[in-house]
């Protein structure tokens, strides 16, 4: 399905047309920069050469594109800031990369209605400061909030810690504009979805949008809820177990008890050792696991529920646990958490899974990631999202080994089919990109599979839009 | 585009074949039953004459009807309480009427996940109750949830009184199984979604089926998110305004000010007698207008809340605001706007409004209401979920009046472009069916309105599904 472009005759041929009609700092021919804008964080990942960039500046720059990548039947690849995980933003041979990320404005924040409407290259940390000026809070945190964009986390549909208690990037997108093909016409700009705080109407094309990692179109402006700012300290309950196992069972039974912290993560004790070596945080690694729970109920409820989360712990074997009263330490901790993965990419090269899992399947998933390890002689790092049931055992391998990079593989594809055991997912947060496509195949009814093939089709005849990537 | 049926031809193959795979319980050819069967609430939509209606009582039961309409490229409208109020649920000539209300099963509770699984002909209310029995809750409560099934809330993306802080029925739905046609062939029966609290493993069909009103499949299975259940009992503020446009200004202050109620309701006058001369509740409608508010945030930080509702009452201009501490006065004002529309129903002809503005803009939309019910000389009474912006002003006509039904008719289309002249839109919960069609085309962008149509083209070809609705 891939269209094929003769790089030799279609090159010339696509860079003087788009010089007719986008100014000479939009279009990037050299082959080094190309080369960097050629893929994302996803280091194990396939990656195509580009024919051309454009970086766009306006959602004119980004029609331009589109409609001349489509006269030549030429794949087009978006991207933002290139930190995804699953190659969902690799080029393919002989594309048209659309980079956004220099789309970066904040066209509206509407204090009224809790609202903003942004371009998609505007970072989230950038965003989340410019709205808390105004006492308002956009809360999906993924890791990489200091650096990835809007629009990649709409692309994606990201997720991060806060999602187990505020929802993830889907839940906060009302509507959005892209620059679309098939039906609209390509390189057509189109308005999707609403700006009110409900609405029905007409099929929820905005959702479908939210996390097709640029398959169906390239998103040019978006539509957020926001929610207040919170008010007051969160609190911070640590907790430290001997096995990962038992720190499984802990979140289970949290989860089971109907506590709702605003973030519930994992740590493991190669984790925590990587970030101290490197940057010296303070934290001792005594345990196999740690259990970082916030709680951020208001007042004497948020008490109560941070007590009842520090018993669950206990209940469920702690070697300690604990309310953390140090802000410092419990900073660092969550610290800690944000720099797990470039701490373990020091390590070596490193693969990353994001399955997930219900719940209660926590501590045998756990298991399973220790023993598939283990027969794979492999050191894995697991970090996760545990209160959401989405774990990332990180596979490290020392560059240039491909015997171990072999294992690597086997095991990563075991840990999608023991996670889809379990009832979980392939990609809990991350993407399918190139990475997940395979288990994607393996975990989606056929029939559903088949549709999906059918939405693409009718909304990207010509198949330019990141082909080979999700399906 | 609607298939056409030489009804004197088809029926009785259409009644042959079903005969031949379904017990003859399942079918429906009484002209009486199925003149009852024929439509939802909606008493302004067009109404067809169906030909026959299959009572499925499983899975299987809905493929066999799917496929035999496909083989005779038949309509099939499903439907389960008939609680509708846009007409979605009307039959169209010579259609198969599948009615699963009689698939009331709950397949799983999963208190360890806080999931279940349930059958779409369920009860809304009936649902709540049993997960209740294990400390969960079930929040969309749209106002039919006494009667109206779980099937036709997915269908319609329901929504309620707490959507406002808890969300709309989308929000809860993680998976389902339908009975789908065109990619997955007519008749087959395909699992969307996943189980696990987060997943992003391609398309999102789960939210595009979510809201399509039957038109691209018949659900059959839904796999629901569910919370713990709340603890202590909620505050109310009751607020009284002498102007409805005061009580608009009222919620957008509470908003802008950061407020979270788990509902935020406006009713009139009109209602508040219509409701009282019906029931005797003791509701004294000395004011325009009543906003009532629930704050179910626990403890101090709940009764801050309160308090600041109170203050958004009185700083907006209200007659009195209270806070109040009778439990039956307070339950009794709910009850009241639950009873809202039949008691209205009670009075005349009902024609339904469900625009969605902006909060900022409810004053000035209320204003236009309000012009709009003078200049037409017509009777309106609006309750609203206020706190999201959405109103149901309800035309009421003199049973047989033809006059004023040909100026409500003028009045509802004025509401709608009103609503979009604010940046609102045309349908808030109710779905688009017939009644808010003509409005769709207005509000949706043309592009987005060609991509509608591809998806639906798409995923049914035959057009076979609840054709004209939507779309």
């Amino acid at each position: 399905m891939t269209p094929q472009s003769s790089t030799a005759t279609t090159v010339p041929t696509l860079v003087e047309a788009l010089g007719r009609e986008l100014p000479a700092d939009r279009i990037v021919i050299d082959p080094a920069v190309l080369q960097s804008m050629s893929h994302d964080e996803a280091q194990w990942a396939v990656v195509g050469t580009p024919a051309v960039a454009v970086r766009a500046r306006t959602e004119s720059d980004v029609r331009i594109a589109v409609r001349i990548a489509a006269d030549l039947a030429l794949p087009v690849v978006p991207r933002g800031a290139g930190t995804g995980l699953s190659g969902g933003a690799n080029a393919v041979d002989g594309c048209l990369i659309v980079d956004v990320s220099r789309m970066t404005e904040i066209l509206e924040i509407d204090t009224d209605n809790l609202t903003c409407m942004v371009q998609p290259g505007i970072v989230n940390d950038d965003l989340k400061a410019a709205v808390a000026e105004h006492g308002l809070w956009y809360p999906p945190d993924p890791a990489s909030a200091p650096w990835s964009t809007i629009g990649g986390n709409v692309a994606t549909n990201a997720g991060g810690l806060c999602c187990l208690k505020y929802g993830v990037t889907r839940d906060y997108v009302l509507g959005l504009r892209a620059v679309v093909g098939g039906p609209a016409g390509y390189g057509n700009a189109v308005r999707l979805g609403r700006r009110t705080n409900k609405g029905v109407a007409g099929y929820d094309l905005t959702s479908l949008m939210v996390g097709s990692e640029g398959t169906l179109g390239i998103i040019t402006e978006i539509t957020l809820r926001l929610r207040p700012a919170r008010s007051g300290a969160p609190r911070t309950v640590v907790g430290a177990f001997s096995g990962l196992v038992a720190a499984g069972r802990a979140v289970a039974l949290a989860i089971s008890r109907g506590l709702e912290p605003s973030a519930l993560e994992l740590l493991d004790r190669t984790c925590l050792r990587a970030v101290e070596d490197w940057k010296h945080l303070g934290i001792e690694a005594d345990a196999a696991g740690l259990l970082l729970a916030r709680i951020d109920t208001p007042s004497a409820a948020g008490d109560l529920e941070a007590d009842a989360m520090a018993q669950a712990f206990d209940d469920a074997g702690a070697m300690w646990a604990t309310r953390s009263t140090d802000a410092v330490e419990a900073e660092a901790l969550f610290e800690a958490r944000r720099l797990a993965y470039p701490a373990l990419e020091r390590l070596g090269s490193v693969l990353t899974e994001d399955i997930c899992v219900p719940r209660s399947k926590l501590p045998e998933m756990l298991a399973r990631i220790e023993a598939i390890a283990s027969e794979h002689d492999l050191t894995m790092s697991t970090i996760a999202h545990a209160g959401d049931g989405n774990l990332h055992p990180l596979i490290l391998t020392p560059v240039g080994d491909d015997a171990a990079r072999a294992r690597a593989q086997l095991a990563f594809e075991e840990l999608i089919d023991a996670a889809l055991g379990f009832g979980g997912t392939v990609t809990g947060e991350h993407g399918v990109g190139l990475l997940k496509r395979s288990g994607l195949l393996r975990e989606l009814d056929p029939g559903s599979l088949l549709m999906q093939k059918a939405v693409k089709h009718a909304l990207d005849p010509l198949n330019i839009f990141n082909p080979g990537k999700v399906l």
